[in-house]
């Protein structure tokens, strides 16, 4: 069994140097946050998280959740306690304003207790990622009297959240959901109606959960116009804060996934035992998509975490295996024994491949989240509002780019075991299994690329982005003062942007949008790519300035892999342009029909 | 659950215009053999996979094989029947000599048949091939006597064979196996020892199972050049021809595998109640690992066509689901209604995608099998040579470019289905858990590429690969003649080539075999997409061809799909370039101790 080992030295660089921690502690709004304190507070997660978190992935993949005959759900051993001792810890209430229980810290904070907790048991994180939703929307939301009663329930997760989108017929498109609310006539509502994939939609973790249901009131426009949001408690709460009766929600079967085993995915029903589940109306009737939104987008931060997540844990995993293995002879080697596999190329190419990856893929996470503590904290007004676009423009990104990176990483993780690898007592295909979700919920990658494509980067016309390719293209300078060895990375990093500026424009242009659309998943890699490399090369930069004053091993390895990635890696993105740019014609040249074999 | 419908038109299409097998069919060994008696053949081989063979695939996912407390395995539900039925009717003989109960026909036929066999199910084919391997062993290395004893009974099926190879410190590294034979003193000889990963190696099909077991022998020299290839028949076998005692060799336990369940993976021991299992020395002492690449070199493009199989099979399956299922509006759509999803462009390009990789990778395992005719059959011994040698560069290229790619494309297979696609009941996930072996097993992937950038370019001083580029280099003024149609194509596939050249001549120059060795795994992406487009651009001259004579949409979707993979696709291959070029530096600048995090 694999252990975990929280990588904070790269999260504490990448926090300072990327997202830009030491600036935002400097705003009146984190005053209070000391950076060293925040490391130390991490610190200490990273050791409650390996020591109480990771230990329960595996029995968790093996045994899964279990839904009982009376409608209750079994987690995995162990699963349970370490919820109890994760709520105890405060851990997952950083970010929180401390009106509700939190600790007013930034977002990016929060976000790289993410990371660990979804690198420990990506199945069991669902639960606080879903409430820490919940909590957002809410905040956001709901009456002062709704937050009252929720809140600091949510945030100290005593009770967890849930959210209620998705139908049969209705998945990446909502607007054709069909559950209904009708007003009971005391203020309340009555729910109807079926749910499917419901994460964490039923479990033994908490005394209550907050379920936050889309649903269509008597009358409401069609689509996405017609939505609201209602929150529907599994226990209704008492004027008093203690609960009441049992709500007429529940779950009827659960998902038989390929990962995340222990991850209850539940078909939810309401209704089934009377005229509705009580349901309380969030905010105005038919705006509930776009409060979903508001949890939705921050949520797909989160999945995109996902993809870094799992790459760190089957990369320790590798990257270990590969260290005590022999198999063959490297070049050079001795006759008389086997090589560490670690000394075969091939094999320090997949291990660098993944680290790479991994120093990108956080990067871009931890540069997007700390965009939410820029657009809501940062002392100049137009600021804010430049970072809520950039964060608008960066989201699908962070959210697609990494989760599809993390199923191939987590691949190559398998192919350093060998047979190994395929053996599930392993546990390296654990994490290729778990990841294979991450490119699907949340908005699947393909819609990920069309909200890039039709609605980001088209914004205030294309300024948004071009800002953007701005920023990168302003490294330019500095890399080009940073002497010889930043030289090749300089050259591929702006060929790369070039071809990425070309791809943008070229889409900015576009008549029709179909030819955009077609364009959409090649363009979102290649943004991604590109951006990974920006970020490296960044990172290089600032550990080369550091490495002035000092030597240090890790800060010459940061160099040494964005040079790798710079240089090897990023050149893929221009061999992406051409079916940037081919627009829709070759893939509706053969008739639906025809297609078959 | 998903059916399957055999992709004839498109394999007869590749077994003529790419494989040649109308020039196969004019010389002498295959004069019998008459093209539409061969398609009438494979219609009906069809017709039997996907009636009996086909409908077997989920069981086996689900409920896998299991060894019983007596030592005996049972297969899934209809697995036996069907593999009773499969012996009866004949379709594993067609590529084996009459001699030996087989039908004569060409290895490219018999392929053909395994591609059904695997798109239908891959766990369950894995048992002829492994036979099919063993009777290749025996027919060129087998004494007269041995041939006579077991070829026949292998070529109908009603034994089967397995290769014991792998020991726990002995996977990619065969020569630090361990397993002992002694003589008996009757000519025969003692074998002890375990292995590990023995596909097939005890089952409930037939009544004997043929072992070929690689061991050393007293005294004999360290490494790859000590080792022995053996018989071991499950059951001994009297000299007329009837079973006789229960030899020493038995399966101790099934590994617990990420995919093909159905598939009993045994590990295996000789000799634990006795003094060994009788075994027959193959050949002479000392040369069994020459012995075993007769086999596993066929076996390796047997294993690529699992790549193409099971991206069919998920193509399928994805095909049906985005012609039923509704969700969202396509552009232009009337608004009253939700679209089927093939009208969206972004599920379009990865049905496109799918469809371009199958054409692609089914010219390139039928092309390589061909050359398996070519070498043993055509009349002009310099060109059986010739073929000896452009199969030997080809066959690393045709296991590792397919495996790799169905792992992606079965991928692509689940995000079709959205959130279904991660439900194992829908049945797309079998196909990506089945296809993750491929790239391991019968060599990683890793290993095929060392073995063509240190083994098959370097061949008569890149003689064969100069040979093999200046084929594709021989299309562009085909191309060009062709029209404008073609023009895109053409210059696609001349810059894909180019690169490739280039890439050829930089491995060759290479001084230090770890600069050839880091390049290796991109450089032989590289080939495989450049030689998938090459075959696709030859096809579609091939459709355009017949499209004079009678319009076809068949023949126009050939051309569309090539038009589509050459313009869209191929130009990642030019991305690969400064992989494989950049040398090792980069992939050792961090010392192993520093590779965490």
């Amino acid at each position: 069994m694999s252990t975990y080992t929280a990588p904070l030295r790269d999260i504490a660089f990448t926090l300072e140097h990327l997202a830009g921690l030491p600036e935002l502690v400097t705003w009146d709004d984190f005053s209070h946050a000391d950076p060293d304190l925040l490391y130390g507070a991490l610190d200490e997660a990273a050791r409650f998280i390996s020591e109480v978190v990771a230990p329960t992935n595996v029995v968790g993949d093996e045994t899964g959740s279990r839904l009982n005959d009376d409608g209750t759900v079994t987690t995995p051993k162990g699963f349970k306690e370490a919820y109890a001792r994760f709520v105890e810890s405060g851990w997952g209430t950083l970010p929180f304003p401390s009106a509700f229980g939190g600790q007013d810290l930034p977002w990016v904070v929060g976000m790289a207790v993410a990371e660990m907790l979804k690198s420990a048991n990506t199945a069991w994180s669902l639960c606080p990622m879903l409430t820490h939703s919940a909590i957002d929307a809410l905040m956001h939301h709901g009456t002062p009297e709704q937050q009252a009663t929720y809140l600091e329930k949510l945030v100290t997760g005593e009770w967890t959240g849930t959210m209620l989108l998705t139908e049969p017929e209705a998945g990446s498109d909502v607007g054709a959901l069909r559950a209904k609310a009708a007003p009971a006539g005391d203020g309340t509502w009555k729910i109807t109606g079926s749910k499917i994939f419901i994460t964490w939609g039923e479990h033994d973790f908490a005394e209550n959960i907050v379920h936050l249901v889309l649903a269509r009131t008597p009358g409401a426009p069609p689509g996405t116009r017609g939505i609201s949001l209602f929150i529907v408690p599994k226990y209704l709460v008492d004027a008093d804060g203690t609960l009441g009766e049992r709500n007429d929600i529940k779950a009827v079967s659960l998902e038989h996934k390929v990962g995340i085993h222990a991850s209850p995915t539940c078909v939810m029903a309401m209704g089934d035992d009377g005229d509705g589940a009580v349901g309380y109306l969030v905010g105005e009737e038919n705006r509930g998509m776009q409060y979903m939104f508001t949890m939705m987008n921050n949520a797909r931060v989160g999945v995109g975490i996902e993809g870094l997540s799992l790459t760190e844990r089957a990369y320790q995993q590798a990257l270990e295996y590969a260290r005590v293995r022999r198999q063959g002879r490297a070049v050079g080697a001795p006759k008389t024994e086997s090589s560490l596999i670690i000394e075969h190329p091939d094999i320090r190419r997949m291990l660098m491949t993944m680290k790479a990856h991994i120093e990108a893929m956080r990067g871009l996470v931890y540069v997007t989240s700390a965009m939410v503590d820029r657009s809501r904290h940062h002392p100049d007004e137009s600021m804010r509002e430049r970072y809520v676009e950039m964060l608008a423009l960066l989201t699908p990104v962070a959210k697609a780019w990494p989760t599809d990176r993390g199923v191939e990483m987590t691949s190559l993780g398998i192919q350093i075991h060998g047979g190994m690898g395929y053996v599930e007592e392993t546990g390296a295909a654990q994490h290729w299994r778990d990841s294979r979700v991450a490119p699907i919920y949340e908005g699947t990658n393909g819609i990920q690329a069309i909200d890039l494509v039709l609605r980001k980067i088209p914004m205030h016309n294309g300024r948004v982005v071009r800002d953007f390719l701005a920023e990168i293209a302003a490294l330019d300078s500095e890399l080009d003062a940073a002497g010889d060895l930043f030289e090749l990375m300089r050259e591929a990093l702006s060929e790369g942007r070039s071809a990425l500026e070309g791809a943008t424009e070229w889409l900015l242009m576009c008549e029709d949008p179909n030819d955009a659309l077609a364009g959409a998943t090649p363009y979102l890699e290649m943004f991604g790519i590109v951006t990974g490399g920006w970020l490296l090369a960044k990172g290089a930069l600032a550990a080369s300035k550091e490495l002035e004053e000092r030597s240090d091993p890790f800060l010459r390895a940061k160099i040494a892999t964005a040079h790798f990635y710079c240089t090897q890696l990023l050149p893929r993105a221009a061999g992406l342009m051409p079916a940037v740019i081919a627009g829709a014609g070759d893939l509706f040249e053969i008739e639906p029909e025809l297609l078959g074999s």
